[in-house]
């Protein structure tokens, strides 16, 4: 998230936003444009990709709602699904914890922090912290924890197991605490290499969840799912925090469209497949990467040959290693290319020779 | 803003957000969708649009940032301007004191109602009400007013003058309290008949408004526009209101397009002409409309003659008059055509013959 | 609310909160000043004080809360009672609405105000609203009642009938709206010629009251009760709000000593009987008051009289009637002595001679 | 902080707020009773009060208002500094991190943890922390520090020394952060053995500081100390915040007293030397202590001995160590006399013979 450069022809690896629309998204958004429609979330597109996303879920009855922001999403329904002195759950490494500017806290609720683990949580330290709160004499004193959030896959790439989350939904369940998970990435998660689940499986273990449009092949856009249906008054509660579309048709639209023909999954697969080649080539040259089966691929770079490379690709720099090194991320996405690819390699390469 | 009906091929006057965007706004996101670009604001597209404000509002150092909604963008402006314990003077019918839901209140502040005039304030409103206020000696123990909000034009589609604006700027410059114009659908409050004033002017007569563009053309976004610079952390607080695109050209491009040959006040003009149609179409029917110079118009229909019409354009009902009356709120927007007025011309002549 | 004068010997009806504590107050405090006991309202008093709290009420199930103050005691219960996107229902002149400046909101909730009759809601002007709320197609885009607020006895002195509560109550019922009774002065309202119900009666029409305990007889603390118990986490919640006492015994052994041998209703007629008696001494001189059969006495003055008076007594201008009339209050309490009203009488006899 | 027993004979070292007001407090709220005096601040004995403090604390200047409680003074002293996307630095161990049921984020902001260091924050960490943030590319996407918050002494019992404060508030004056003090125990810790500043010094190195009144002698009341001036409009803050008191005398009476003849500090050196005779009486006894100066003291106890001690006196359980030892805390306070003492000492003989 460093302010990368603006156009420019070389090669990006920067983030998967900052591409346009997918070519059949885009698409949709042409052909439908001259048609009239109703707002607010009652569009065809919007009624549409409600039921193209329940089934795709499983989950006849899950309420959807489409609003236009990864951080609006968490802060809406964690604000809907707590009561005004509790608190949420999360890993260190969350993205409500770390990058949303204290949007959680901003409507009343603390986030207690957990261990991060490569950016997942572990049912065990939940188990624990649980545990050990209710025992403490002085718990009433304290912020009630009152649900629990997940990302998957997580802000550093990895993703759940279903054994794991199934310990965590375990535990949540055993303490009545509504698991929510934030799927901005959810598409390149669910498509990843070992991933051991799909859509319908997470959403029958969770009670929230939402569903990524503006990183997965959209212009903006995040579908909230609530898999056993939403909260009462969920439509109000999301008009108070601002989140509303009144032309909800730019994310109906968008949505009906990835959830036809499979091309969320789609956009999904192919920007896995370039980070598997993008790891692999890498991997060639002899850097050390992170361990992560999605989009987000971590590298290890001296810094000098950094800099040379920023001549030729884009990506971002993610944090100091030593004085000689630093930890870069190359993202991938619906748009990433074959002769990006190539010309990363070729780049790498002239640094042996 | 009843619930109106889903697609159809009737002509629809129910709402200016029911169409897509703007061929113009259109062709610029399809034409720059596979450029790759810096996201949160810092997109080229952001980047331009925002000079090209800054050019058609004559304020050199404005500070101009895009959000997704209206209701959103009045809430983030809001709590940035107010202390916590101070509120907002709105008239009755203001749009944050009636339908966002709670959004003011909900970030923790007042919205004190002061009379609405056919949706207008009135500077001696104003001036009253602080002057008691300010004399009541127990006014330290009340919501203290931190700031002055009308809309341009009004909720009831009726417009401010030159002096009645001044004279409520002046009332806020004596205050000091910030005045905050809220534009949703600012385009056809400054090309509507009798507006004697223009962009720059506005843009000097207080200190934040908004260029709504979901209304006017966009399929979604609205320009804050803070002409003296935005208040310090404002990009933060942005995002701490969940208010902050992550791929930001799908507002940058938009409000590119708009400023660009004069878009935005083209597409104003023309609903503005349409609505003067319209409102000669019922004048010569015979019917009695409120006044109002924008391209909202409200016409008293009788219960029977409603359901007939209803059959043949799309409106929305406003609401009853008496037992057998409604007002009837009529919408045109860039996308109303001739044949829309010319299938309600002949619909209404229908009744007489 | 006027900044009054401080300490002087002149006979005060300026307040019922400019005394001390009542004498049995005081007395249980000093004796109990040496034991130790728990703190966090688990002390001996106010599990003491609970009991009588809950036998007075004829709530054996009630839960009980001391807080300190009014304003806290009225946020903290209607952020318990709401969702976020909720707002509570009260009277343009209730005290939530106009001298806590804006707690409510700061909460997170909005106002929505009736009309005021003499400071009550009346149930038909509740119906009405709720009827037109929910017939309005829009309703779900506005903040939604989620609760009633009234306060017994008014702001204004004067206090509701069995049968107006009790059809407020109704229409709480139907709409399943809880129905929160504000009693800052309730011992006054109770013990009030004409009131034709008590305590118990309250408790049983009502899901929330709070007994006022800083303006009848004591030096601070107010007891909050819910009649069919508190809602979940109501103790963490006050915590929350910062309204929980660390050494709660301060309230506990006030209450305790406020239902020990009907003390707070002792206290109450008191100060009834002496407002009734300055009543008839301003009827006996000629002087028109409100209707108020509570411990706040309106009456309208001359000015020039006016200021003659305030060199005798003490009191409170409220508002200006014209340019040479003011609306005075006069307020009695457990402190008014057969002397303060002596010298009243003398200096408004004065006038006449 | 556990459920502690409720009224009995044994010598209390549970808490040093289980016992009523000193002697002294409660003489002068006896004295005064009687007398009428404004209210909500202007009271005379408040008047008298803020006089006393702001002598004592040498700033002639200062803003001082008196709060019920201590969460209630940090949540609105921290909502009053800063801007909502701003958030407050503490320790792990803060008393608003962890025991305040999260007030500071019920009004919106964030707690940053640092790292605590027996309780207290080291400016080390607090310049790193600072430094890294701001070098962060992403900076401007996290919650913001705005101030810094810590207790003096801390939860933990310890101090800071001059050196350690003042390069605190050199960190944060780079920074230009305010730096608040809680000092809800601050009496036991400017009387502490080892303490190397007093209150004047304490005033003139922080923005705002408030002494506990609750914990050191009082029934209820913190007095908050804004050195250099409040912030504009703190008296319609605190009542928004729910913390205003009506009838203020129950607070301005006692930091009347407690800031006359220096009974505060009197009160504070009492508790020092009975905490310092407890801390030998348990090192005679071969027991092992926390290092504290102040009058919380941390033994590690044997579990049977310490089922056999509560017994005799009583006190509290602190954390478990192992399976066989557990942390207790005991307590001194203006109450705690030489024979608590004896008993103690004598019930710790009887394990060794």
């Amino acid at each position: 998230m460093t302010k990368p450069s603006l156009t420019t022809l070389l090669p990006s690896f920067e983030s998967d936003y900052n591409n346009g629309a997918h070519p059949e998204v885009l698409r949709h958004l042409v052909e439908t444009n001259n048609v009239q429609s109703a707002s607010y979330g009652f569009d065809v597109w919007s009624e549409s990709a409600r039921e193209k996303i329940r089934e795709a879920c499983e989950c006849p009855m899950a309420g959807v709602f489409f609003l236009a922001g990864g951080t609006q999403a968490n802060a809406t329904v964690i604000d809907a699904l707590l009561r005004p002195y509790q608190a949420v759950l999360a890993v260190e490494t969350a993205h409500i914890n770390v990058h949303e500017s204290g949007a959680v806290e901003a409507s009343g609720h603390k986030v207690i922090a957990l261990p991060s683990h490569e950016g997942r949580m572990v049912a065990s330290d939940l188990r624990r912290y649980l545990e050990r709160f209710f025992a403490d004499p002085t718990w009433e004193h304290m912020a009630v924890p009152g649900m629990v959030y997940v990302t998957m896959p997580t802000e550093l790439g990895t993703i759940y197991s279903k054994v794991e989350l199934e310990a965590i939904y375990g535990v949540c369940c055993k303490y009545r605490l509504p698991l929510f998970i934030d799927g901005a990435r959810l598409g390149y998660g669910l498509m990843a290499e070992g991933c051991d689940f799909d859509l319908p499986w997470l959403a029958h273990h969770c009670d929230a969840f939402y569903i990524g449009g503006t990183k997965v092949g959209a212009l903006c856009g995040e579908a909230v799912v609530f898999p056993q249906g939403a909260p009462e008054g969920f439509f109000t509660h999301v008009k108070a925090h601002g989140a509303l579309l009144a032309k909800s048709r730019v994310a109906g639209v968008q949505f009906d469209a990835l959830f036809t023909d499979n091309l969320y999954f789609r956009i999904g697969k192919h920007a896995i497949d370039m980070a598997m080649r993008l790891r692999a080539i890498f991997k060639r040259q002899g850097y050390e990467l992170k361990p992560s089966p999605t989009n987000q691929q971590f590298v290890i770079l001296e810094n000098g040959q950094m800099q040379t490379l920023m001549q030729k690709v884009l990506f971002e720099t993610w944090e100091p290693i030593d004085a000689h090194h630093t930890l870069c991320r190359f993202v991938t996405s619906w748009a990433t290319t074959d002769a990006d690819l190539q010309v990363l390699e070729e780049s790498l390469s002239a640094f042996v020779s």
